[in-house]
């Protein structure tokens, strides 16, 4: 029986190259890059030519480059960072409905702590309003944080637009993007587009789980989140994943030197899948704007007895947003579009990586289409 | 020529086996933890057995172990955690002088949020003063951090005897043992010896880097210090690095499945290595409980002019403490147990591990042998 992995967001198969060069890293170059001596060097030097291939892609300086354990780190960074670093410049904060809870946990956190968080709305397709966020904005607001592509429904967020509005009307705000969905298939150059802090995960993008980074503009004041030896210019301490970072900047290397084709494929994949599901009757998309995310709700059916469905045809997805712990919750992005209440437990996320083949796509669809109509009868009895 | 590594308090070679699982791991069990479908369960599966792995080692029950990205985030959450969450209890810190930078660090960020940290001072050994910490304690004190192995000299400090006198004049104070340099080698048992926080990192004990664990007894509260999707039972958020995790439970595994034989051979070693060097003189032996860790005064060299000697003839030490970011500065355990100030800038670690030979201790004595006196000739021209 085909395996059919289309579970991408929640996390991809590690790049056999990554593997390779991780193992070398391990066994032979395995020093500590503070050390002094030549198996120091040898460690540091991986380290600095990994943030001088991110400098590359997000065009920035390879001192921006923060690497950490992985991209919740990074969001929580940027934000319980920058607020307590510029707290007394006022106590506001913004961001959206529809974060990860790697962003709005950490915010409920400063809620805590005294900080105000405002909440912007979406539209049914998961797009925030600029017109909301420019009249929330002003100068007491700290840090305005939004994703890049949301990971549920694959709403992409204007960010571009928000950049230009903060750097407008309020200078001083700084803006953080989770770019977790987005990195390695779009291409978002922070300084273009008004980006401060900018996060990034790994294991998205085919490398190793546990490491992560953060643009950090050098404009930006930031506290540490993880104090210690002083590591990664203060900003993060702690002996560096050497050969996580390594593998990670390979990983990232060879996604970019494939964007468009990548890009090609996963939409060539997305117009395939719906095309082949089309026959399906009482089934809605949701969001929808990258082709790599396709969240499906499919009337009648539970989300979960779906996914299990499927898994036992060896189709793996996702319900709800399952990069959080396995208590599945009710999605506050599907409440924030507007997905009725009786359709909040009924969707499931496929996702795609630029190895997805269209013989998977047609085996999923394929299984989608057996399996629903059984789920409706089982269920209607 | 052979090479030579006596930096293994900095950092450690992966184990093979290690390597090979995590190898596994990456390309065939790459699931999200967090997944609901088989891939996800598989990965579970993984950070189970280590938790379990560890609980075996520890006496502990398998939910009392926290994974997190290293020794450093390990410490970090230990003090900021517990004093965040229990800060309307009091607002005093103990710890010592002699504490590494991933200790000594958070309590300094500590003091500026309005905390009071005391410090106990170290004997000429390194080693705490029990009544000290007696007079110190008092209802009011949130935690006692105390390392179990110091970093830079191996001095040994009375964990056990420390738990005791707190769990006796002051039981809501919590008890947190940073045993980054002891785990693996020696064996403390937590709950035998009143500690409520213990820190671990992987790195030190030939599994590999970036991941570490919290041992958190049952009775603690804590507030995280990394928010999002609730892994790690809500402790620390963000998909966890399941071959990280894995390849730390068997380099453990490894190390205490041979802790009687491996430690006699680490005594052996440094019962070598002091007999080789004897013949040198103006050399001073500072702390040296454990065998494993020998710090050297070389009264006349710099200590970085004698590393890089050494590293010449490929014997890679280190100088001061060496896991802090690579700016040396003056030791502060150094200063604690009164080494002179003119001796603080020559003191170099020699540090072993398991599969260090005899042979390569015989040869780096002799390169000591050889390059002390050459040094001193140059230096005293």
């Amino acid at each position: 029986m085909m395996e059919c992995y289309l579970d991408n967001s929640a996390t991809t198969r590690t790049d056999e190259d990554v593997v390779s060069l991780m193992r070398q890293i391990m066994l032979s170059d395995y020093g500590n890059p503070s050390s002094l001596h030549k198996k120091g060097f040898e460690a540091e030097k991986y380290i600095i030519d990994a943030s001088r291939t991110f400098a590359d892609i997000l065009k920035c300086d390879a001192s921006e480059i923060c690497f950490t354990s992985g991209g919740t780190e990074s969001n929580n960074m940027a934000i319980i960072g920058t607020a307590i670093a510029n707290r007394r410049r006022g106590k506001r904060l913004i961001t959206t409905r529809i974060e990860h809870a790697a962003v709005s946990a950490p915010m409920k956190f400063l809620e805590e702590q005294g900080f105000i968080v405002d909440l912007l709305d979406v539209d049914s397709h998961g797009r925030i309003d600029p017109a909301q966020l420019e009249s929330y904005l002003g100068e007491d607001v700290l840090l305005v944080s939004v994703m890049h592509v949301n990971n549920e429904i694959g709403a992409l967020e204007p960010v571009a637009e928000i950049g230009n509005i903060i750097k407008k009307k309020s200078p001083s705000t700084l803006f953080h993007v989770d770019d977790i969905q987005g990195f390695g298939k779009l291409r978002l150059i922070p300084k273009q587009a008004g980006i401060d802090l900018l996060s990034v995960s790994s294991h998205k993008l085919h490398g190793p789980k546990g490491v992560g980074l953060l643009y950090i503009n050098r404009r930006v004041k930031l506290s540490p989140v993880i104090f210690g030896g002083g590591q990664q210019r203060g900003f993060r301490s702690g002996t560096e994943n050497v050969p996580g970072i390594a593998g990670f900047a390979l990983a990232a290397k060879k996604m970019y030197a494939h964007q468009d084709e990548n890009y090609r494929h996963l939409q060539a994949l997305h117009d395939l899948f719906l095309r082949e599901i089309s026959g399906i009757n009482d089934i809605t998309i949701n969001g929808g704007d990258v082709p790599y995310i396709v969240s499906l709700t499919v009337h009648g059916v539970r989300a979960e007895v779906l996914l299990h469905a499927l898994e036992e045809k060896n189709v793996y997805v996702s319900a709800g947003s399952a990069c959080s712990s396995n208590k599945p919750s009710v999605s506050a992005t599907l409440k924030a579009i507007s997905v009725p209440d009786d359709a909040l437990d009924s969707t499931v996320r496929f996702s795609f990586s630029p190895h997805t083949t269209e013989d998977e796509i047609r085996y999923a669809a394929k299984c989608l289409d057996e399996v629903i109509p059984v789920l409706r009868r089982f269920i209607r009895k």
